[in-house]
């Protein structure tokens, strides 16, 4: 079994946790910005500390490979530096440094593929308008000229931000064929900690529709306007919430829904809402169920009617739900038998950098209890044995998938 | 049967309407501010044009009179000129200018009693942490003492504020005997308008309790959390606002509840709301009525424990219900049957000066039609027929009552 420097894995995710730290204890990197350039001069940094080349490409992706015997395609594992604003210390860092880890812990064993660590730049879309910039580049799925004409909201363009962002080494293509990709992250969900199993095996990035929807009541005194004449269109986005909520747990099979913005006006305490503006969030494993809960979703819409309350509805985005493959899930199951740890397989329901490696090599994740369920917040936390037996299990895959 | 001055009634709305007039048309008048000030110079040459003795008592309140051939209690009528945040031309300055016209209406009429025209300060509470100051004075439900204590939210006191106002004319005492009361003013909500009843008899104005509550729930990742396992403090808020339409409309009787307020947290698309903050309105026209409603609003909230959602709650106030009285309401419909127009009697939802004027002398109100029931907004509006005939049935009453 692997061993895994437990002290040093801690000691970077304190380092790392220190950089873009705000008073409240949540931690702020923004893709791009001088706290994402430091924590990834600080990764670089032990890159190169474990004998690893770095080189960067022309995205900003930062990547570190141990040579194998072939020179052909490397077996690729990593995860992002930049977070949600204020969230925690681990959803990102602990695919980075986890992995520097667990490719020390392979000490001089010989394997017939590299090995590459990649740090993927942009992966929570809090700067520029989406999310996984950099791994939907290097996997082929958005062209080089796109990336770079990406605006942040003050106009600057990600072009720009890397000019005057420090990159180390030498810079790489970043398109390049990769054998199998492997990400370990927190859960981010509350599955793994109430079944008391240490390992997830990710079988599907969740699909996901969002749509914004405005509910036009009509305003009027709370007071003087009995219950029969009102058009109260908070009253219509509560219905509509939760609908969404039964509508989920209908469907079943992995579906979710969340009303988690919706604002009302005037706002008043005693005036009767005109206005709720709200945003849902809907995801699923697989299409035909992410499309029946959209559909059912936007059908519930129709009972504002009864209220007078008018509905405008317009969908921001839908991403397909990316299917991971056996061949990297087996060798994580595997892995896991190798350490003596319970495995189970379960989805994704956040989008990861995998979502997109899927598309371009056989891919899967490694999943570790997540403490309270809670992640994108100050709180984010794991026991450090489990995050310790995650890097042992990633270590294990690597040396599998290596060969 | 009278006749109102249709063209100066219009004007002097109209010319009211300009001052605090803001780019949505929505009128700001805070009390004791500089278009407070300017509306009320407006009224007090008015007052004096129409041959009034114009005086001001110790809290502000413009006072004009109209002899009587007794010099006892006179019977007043009046409203208030300051306004909600963007609030509309007529609540307030209706009942104001519109008791002018019916003054003037009653040309050379001797009345045994004198008739009181009184602008009251402070109806609203946009400014100072109270509404209805100048008739909670001038009753004598709240002490001079209080009243001239009264701090805004820049801190400067009520008789800071009222130094730097001018005032019209006499400093008389602010309480005083008052014989009747009758205020005219917009009905706020629909249902005259929908009944195609010209004239409301107001029987009460209705009580109000405000409570604050606080749903706290867990804020997680919309996408990695199952359903089974959120804690979502906006489907609690949204199961209880539906709650309290369902309470307010199986008591009947006038009783309504609003949740106008609410705000979601932390309001990011992708995250279970983990905590909203929401504010609900409860009236009723009676006592035992309105505590019902409270007790049962209550009583809603521990559906919340259902969620793992806990609950704070708390009371910012409880006004209880004003019955009017039966001779002025019996007035009112007199004049309405002189006037040849139909009239029905209803409670007021909204809390008015008339509230407190019923507690020192036998009380009512006249309403007029609300176009859509809409109030507190740019677009209030009544049919000018409908102000003339509110004005006419008002002149009426007052000659019934004057003696």
């Amino acid at each position: 079994m692997l061993e895994i420097d437990r002290e040093q894995l801690l000691a970077d995710l304190e380092a790392l946790s220190l950089i873009g730290r705000g008073p409240d204890g949540g931690i702020t990197r923004k893709a791009l910005s001088p706290e994402d350039r430091d924590a990834r001069r600080y990764v670089a940094d032990r890159m190169r500390a474990a004998g690893l080349n770095v080189t960067h490409d022309q995205v900003g992706n930062l990547r570190g490979r141990r040579a194998g015997r072939s020179s052909g395609p490397a077996v690729m594992t990593g995860s992002h530096l930049d977070s949600v604003p204020s969230g925690g210390k681990l959803d990102g860092p602990l695919g980075v440094v986890g992995a520097i880890a667990a490719v020390q812990s392979l000490g001089d064993l010989k394997t017939e593929r590299a090995i590459e660590i990649t740090v993927f730049v942009g992966e929570e879309g809090s700067r520029f308008p989406r999310g996984t910039i950099g791994s939907a580049a290097l996997s082929g799925h958005l062209p080089l000229a796109e990336v770079l004409a990406l605006r942040d909201p003050d106009g600057i363009t990600y072009g720009q931000a890397l000019d005057t962002y420090q990159d180390s080494g030498e810079l790489v293509p970043v398109c390049a064929p990769v054998h199998a990709f492997v990400e370990l992250h927190v859960e981010q969900g509350g599955v793994l900690e109430r079944e008391g199993i240490p390992i997830g095996v990710v079988t599907a990035i969740n699909g996901l529709v969002q749509r914004r929807v405005t509910f036009h009541g009509d305003a009027n005194h709370a007071g003087a306007t009995p219950m029969n004449l009102r058009k109260d269109a908070l009253l219509a986005a509560s219905e509509w919430a939760l609908a969404i909520e039964r509508i989920a747990r209908e469907l079943g099979g992995g579906a979710v829904g969340t009303v988690g913005k919706l604002e009302v006006q005037p706002g008043g305490k005693n005036i009767i809402p005109g206005r709720v503006d709200a945003i849902c969030d809907l995801r699923a494993p697989d299409r035909a169920l992410l499309s029946a809960l959209d559909e059912q979703v936007v059908a519930a819409l129709r009972e504002a009617e009864r209220r007078g309350v008018r509905v405008e509805e317009s969908r921001l985005q839908r991403v397909e739900p990316g299917p991971m493959s056996e061949a990297p899930m087996r060798a994580v199951e595997q892995a896991a038998a190798e350490c003596r740890l319970a495995a189970r397989r379960m989805p994704s329901g956040a989008i990861h950098d995998a979502l997109h490696m899927g598309d371009c090599c056989p891919s899967t994740m490694i999943f570790v209890p997540s403490i309270g369920g809670k992640s994108h917040c100050p709180t984010e936390d794991t026991a450090p044995e489990h995050l310790v037996q995650g890097c042992r299990v990633l270590a294990h895959t690597l040396a599998i998938l290596a060969g």
